[in-house]
């Protein structure tokens, strides 16, 4: 068996070395056209910023170790230029010298990756204008930073721009984030970018939502972004993050399938259209776990799995890749955000039938001192319950509640599961009732109809004339510190005793804060006779829609 | 509908606020004997320490909220002695007063909890003898550990006196802590407990294992323990914490149905021998999730969502019980202890059949700054690869992967499924290769078949003279700084330059630090026609069992 690998980071690495795993015969060759392999990807806006101190940190494994421990044959800076998949051989150049050869090949890997997308701005080719793919990037972007940089434009609020801008911000840079969307971190729905936009306000970073580079130019002070909107941004460094492509050339000249976003098509096996050429990572059309629609996912995580059912497959064994969930996290200062699954937006995209429920927990106990707040949004079936998706943003303790939450997808889970989930607690580390069982009792209730619900979007989309009597069951105190527009105030505990200041004919929309206090009120007055629904998430909910209210 | 409630704290809280949701129109009669309801249990040690600073921040709620909030009969200092299931009236003592009176009922629940086992040793009932309970005890020790202790000795190893003698040394306070077994933390597979056992040392705690107080006696200097060792340890304090007992006697009493370890019996939904007495929380027999067995298990958060299950049965809803996992968790100083499901002693003592392994783990990706070490153990069926049960101890991290772990079991999944588990990967948070995922590659590789591997303790059971060739695959410098008694070191890398040195006559044992490199070393020597296995989790795990050596 002689195997080819092009690529040589997380895919690429993966296959290899699970390959050797599996045969000690095997003729494996690893073609990467950058110098490095394996190195940490995900690493490298820390390391500028300094809190990755050792550049060598970076390099999870170098071709000397893949060599010696793995008997791997790998050629750095040796590009991959075409595919005969007649005569089964790659044509290969090796970029420090310019010499061109044939390599044959049983199985081929493309481990290709996803290229930045360059938007086409006059003065994207720069001196100062960057994208942050490798560590050559890295490099330069550091040596700028290193000498003087006092104002920097990432262009894009994905997660590796936003990533940066925290590590520029530690480096005292002042930093602008022009994203052309009306959101940051585009995976997310909207109202949930809220408290990392709050967050990144809060260090210092200015925002431009709705905006886009139209052109850079160089000055004779350094550069300038002008903005569609006529603005102008001196920068000494711009770095643009704009998304990415799939490396694709290669399987697109040899005719190999790929899908309407550039995607390489391959089947469950990882087998592209060629059965003796596999692809994995970043190049890949991958199924969307939740939805079974193809997609894109861009994520270190999928790509190494990935590799490792390529190899699997091309040495005899029948593995399937289930899908990817897009289980992603992002840490924005003291901020994370988190998700896994279908968001709301794909689901109305696909006009898929879906039900939400926000709660505002805090990790832990708040006896113990030290509980940070988050923000859980779950998103589920209709009829079964069964989970679709969710996303959490917060301080600490979000990460752990979305990794309950993708194995419970995973394992096509419902919220009725979720209830009776029977996690860690010390008052450290959770609670008695965690955020987990507490989203899935809101959302429970809601499909028993015990705890109807409406969404606060829906009540503000309501004509005034028509919108329910909204009614705020907190405390007077909370009450005049801010409110939804036209609520009247019946703190919870009064409520009984005030019934009859709730008018009958009219429909009731309670709420407080998070939308516990709502949920008793609204029991209380289903009981009593109303047409009652609780506005799902409260006042908190209703803050994200409107942050400035 | 009137429904009586018997303890007010965490199943007896839970399920009065459950009835109200329900119900507006119950009566609804909450009896507990002290003079608190709710209260923060598990944070009593961190109170006594000083982490929590407040006091009020230990009542969760008052009974003057529960009366407001959820028009709830609360009665404090109010103790039911006696049930007349013929009549349906329970015979209450007004502790304050010493009033007796009767209260009938529709439906009674019983949350009467699990009091401290007192052993009979003589001295028990001195001045400065305590039990950890309730709040009442927490103010008279905490009152002492305020005057002056310069001595405290915690007889008992279990999670409670864990947590005190971590709050004890932040007061200043030299500690002792006085355990019969021969391991802490007895759920857990004692391995397991020598992280915890190292940090006790590290952090000055005396640990006495396999001993036992015979007496305390008051002598002109304070308190003295004298041990079955005849060791004399004076101290100011003496705390117990050698387990719980279910509170049965109201149950016992009144002719219910109670296991042999003294829990009251109960259906899956609830109800015990009388149709109309529900009981919930640690006074309760309930099913192990993972066997099926009957078991004590006496948490909060099950006990929570037993008072409610146990509401939502009264009223009209036919709601199950699944049964208790044990998720449980402890913090010792800077490492924390987490399981889920069966331990390896629970499964051998059921003689059912299981493999485990284990991998040593950072908690995020190492090329970023603070990851921290992990072990962790899991437990599943050899012949599906069905979870049954897992252990970790480290620091930062343990809670979410055994949180991972609870759902992994709660759904049903196997070892193959955590191979395919898309969790959170940014370096701050976790690794492209989590943890959960490490453990499942290498029991899934067990189960297949390509990954041989044994347990370190059947290696050393084994007679010298018949000992598997121990082959270690580390560094020389790894190697110098201690192995495996009688290991012959060949560096993975050199293996294969080197297998001349590897004697074909006999087995092979290859270990390296956690098992990754023994993994690869075990696949070479498979190829070569070895027979080889993979010492399981390596070298750590060996310093799990021989920490000393």
């Amino acid at each position: 068996m002689k195997l080819l690998i092009v690529g040589g980071v997380a895919g690429g690495a993966s296959a290899a070395a699970r390959a050797r795993r599996l045969s000690e015969d095997a003729e494996i060759v690893l073609f990467e056209r950058g110098p490095d392999v394996s190195f940490a990807n995900c690493g490298l806006p820390y390391y500028i910023g300094g809190e990755i101190a050792e550049r060598k940190k970076l390099l999870v494994t170098t071709p000397e170790m893949l060599r010696s421990r793995f008997k791997l044959d790998v050629r750095t800076q040796s590009s991959v230029e075409a595919i005969d998949r007649t005569a089964k051989k790659v044509r290969v150049r090796d970029l420090a010298s310019g010499r061109e050869y044939e390599e044959t090949y049983d199985k081929l890997i493309l481990a290709t990756g996803a290229a930045p997308i360059r938007p086409a701005i006059p003065g994207i080719d720069l001196s100062g204008v960057f994208t942050l793919r490798n560590l050559q990037d890295t490099d330069q972007i550091k040596e700028r930073v290193d000498q003087s940089v006092k104002q920097a434009v990432l262009l894009g609020g994905g997660f590796i721009s936003l990533e940066l801008a925290e590590n520029f911000v530690k480096r005292g840079i002042s930093t602008t984030v022009v994203e052309k969307n009306h959101q940051i971190l585009t995976p997310f729905d909207p109202e949930m970018t809220t408290p990392v936009v709050q967050e990144l306000a809060n260090k210092g970073v200015t925002l431009l939502l709705g905006q886009s580079a139209e052109t850079i130019e160089q000055t004779s002070e350094g550069l300038v972004v002008n903005l569609n909107s006529g603005q102008r941004l001196p920068a000494q460094l711009v770095v643009f993050g704009v998304g990415v492509r799939p490396e694709n050339k290669l399987a697109v000249d040899a005719g190999l399938g790929v899908g309407p976003r550039g995607g390489i098509r391959v089947n469950d096996q990882l087998q592209t259209s060629d059965p003796d050429i596999y692809a994995v990572g970043d190049a890949i059309e991958v199924k969307d776990f939740v939805s079974g629609d193809p997609t894109q996912v861009p994520l270190a995580g999928p790509a190494n799995r990935q590799g490792r059912i390529a190899a699997d497959n091309i040495f005899g064994r029948s593995v399937r890749y289930r899908g990817t969930q897009g289980t992603a996290i992002v840490g924005v200062f003291d901020r994370t955000a988190a998700m896994t699954g279908a968001s709301e937006k794909v689901l109305r995209r696909a006009n898929r039938p879906f039900r939400k429920v926000y709660v505002h927990p805090a990790n832990h106990a708040g006896y113990y001192p030290g509980a940070e707040a988050m923000v859980l949004k779950l998103l589920f079936a209709p009829d079964t319950g069964k989970l679709l998706g969710a996303q959490a943003v917060g301080g600490a303790g979000v990460d752990k509640r979305i990794d309950v939450l993708a194995v419970a997808i995973q394992a096509g889970l419902t919220v009725y599961d979720l209830e009776e989930m029977e996690l860690c607690y010390a008052p450290q580390y959770g609670s008695a009732k965690d955020p987990i069982n507490m989203a899935g009792f809101v959302a429970s209730g809601l499909l028993r109809g015990d705890h109807p619900q409406i969404d606060v979007e829906a009540v503000l989309a309501t004509p005034a004339v028509e919108r329910s009597f909204m009614l705020d069951v907190r405390t007077p105190q909370e009450f005049t510190s801010g409110h939804i527009p036209g609520a009247v105030n019946i703190p919870v505990d009064d409520l009984r005793s005030r019934l009859a200041e709730v008018p009958r004919n009219r429909k009731i929309a309670a709420y407080c804060q998070v939308g516990q206090r709502g949920y008793l009120a609204t029991r209380i007055l289903l009981q009593a006779g109303y047409s009652v629904v609780n506005v799902g998430g409260g006042y908190k909910t209703y803050k994200l829609w409107h942050p400035s209210a």
